[in-house]
């Protein structure tokens, strides 16, 4: 073992960022690292807090860090923001809120913007997941801004989704309805103190029962959180361990997982197999040529560039 | 050339129609029809609408065809629904509202859920529209719920991208802004009669401002709209016609149609990858009957796939 990896098994929060960064910049040394980590993984209880910008994601993770330290737990937070695919940048004021939290050792944040292939997003926080779980963190939080794909993604990252909204986003939560119904696990109504909460609550509540039935399935619960307030937060751990002994004790917890890890193999195939195929070489060089004078139509091209690299 | 090729150049709704579901359904029929009309596209004019679900963006896009109607230019839609990935559904309500334009043969649409893997609304979106291109179509709008990925996307398949946001929703915007100030080539404030108007119309300003400067760079404008009440639309469609112009004289429009043809290749190399390695095979099976069983990690299954299949 080198001395790397005992620095992260015993938790050592430099060493972990470091393995993150490595990971994120697709380093060969980060995966090499990863793999010797992978078997202590799968300890951690991954939760996904996922919901549109505004919800007030950010707040509720703190106060959720806050009450998951006071029942002794130890907290890793991966904070995803795909709003800057270009600066890799965050929600400067969101994160500070948060990291006020980082002076406690028994916290780790990493924050991530969504830079590269769309579907980096779940990789890169899936990867930072693996390294706070091999750190020993026994529950990790993933916080990512829904919206379409985002949210389908950190579904299939975590054992828990909790889908965050609030009230006077009808509108939006409709768009996404079908959905949030497939990946909501907890539904969370924040800012449950302004003018259309109840609404919301209803809306939330239609939504969770849309949920497939089976005769032991998960009735997703509706909870109100004032964030801001501490209001309605103790309830919410309450309910995310609830639905984390459903999935124990119902054997659907090593399904997830199984699932969750297929997904992520066969996410890591296209994405290692885009690096290999795109990479500068001649063969590439010359098919993007002869696309750039019209010469060839891209998908001739793109055949052309499998025949030779990876034929059927 | 085929009858099916010689109905689509005709601008047969229905042959369109068929080779737009063929497409979606990766079919390779319609990838080998594709091909043979592939040289007659590059002539559309292609816009892209994207913003936040409530954002108005349908109201805007029937209003939208109604002035173009009224200039003589017939107008094709593609209509990206993100919020359903699992269902494949839409925004009923809304596609109702533009549906009651299908009945004009001068006007064709086409909505879309944003089923598979991420990255795949770029492809059918940009196929539809490229279909609508070959059948003559001179303007074909593409809209996008936009939140992260999705509107980087679509910027990477059109020549100019319209961000539409509605007053109030300043966190949202906000949270987008590095990514809106980088692909917006027009700024849409909709709902301009609702309070906070101004306030949203000095952020879209603000944003427009960080473009990328250059001598002869192009200053995104923001327009006010009502769409509901049809106000502000004529000026939009000048504006949207005005970013043609632009491009077209500095040259930049063939660099854009070189940038987006070359991105279209590479998902293209990558989507098809993705098909060849995932696709049902023995080795495939057996590797991840060993991942299943926890006798591999998934980056050393990646690589012991991608070792056979696709060698550096």
């Amino acid at each position: 073992m080198t001395p790397e990896i005992e620095k992260i098994l015993a938790g050592d929060p430099l060493a972990g960022a470091r393995l993150i960064s490595l990971l994120e910049d697709r380093d060969p040394l980060g995966i090499e690292l990863l793999k010797v980590l992978y078997p202590t993984t799968g300890q951690a209880f991954l939760i996904g807090i996922t919901g549109p910008a505004g919800a007030g994601k950010s707040t509720l993770v703190a106060r959720l860090i806050d009450h998951l330290r006071a029942r002794g737990l130890r907290v890793g937070v991966v904070a995803v923001d795909p709003s800057s695919p270009f600066s890799g940048g965050a929600l400067l004021g969101d994160r500070i809120r948060m990291q006020r939290r980082a002076a406690d050792r028994g916290v780790f944040i990493r924050s991530m913007g969504a830079r590269g292939l769309p579907g980096g997003i779940g990789r890169s926080a899936r990867e930072a997941a693996l390294v706070m779980d091999a750190m020993g963190y026994p529950v990790v939080l993933i916080e990512t801004v829904g919206a379409g794909q985002g949210e389908i993604e950190v579904s299939r990252c975590v054992h828990t989704t909790a889908v965050v909204a609030m009230p006077g986003t009808g509108d939006e939560v409709q768009a996404m309805k079908a959905g949030l119904s497939e990946i909501g696990d907890v539904f969370i109504v924040n800012k449950a103190d302004c003018p259309g909460a109840d609404e919301m609550v209803q809306m939330m509540e239609r939504i969770a029962s849309h949920r497939r039935r089976a005769p032991d399935a998960w009735r997703p619960p509706v909870i109100q959180t004032v964030a801001v307030q501490d209001r309605g937060v103790d309830d919410l751990v309450d309910c995310l361990f609830e639905h984390r002994r459903y999935l124990e004790s119902t054997g659907r917890l090593a399904e997830r997982q199984a699932g969750n890890r297929l997904h992520f193999f066969r996410q890591l195939v296209v994405d290692m197999a885009a690096t290999r195929l795109l990479q500068d070489s001649p063969e590439l060089a010359s098919i993007q040529k002869e696309l750039g004078h019209g010469g060839i139509d891209p998908y001739t091209a793109a055949e052309k560039l499998l025949e030779r690299r990876l034929p059927v």
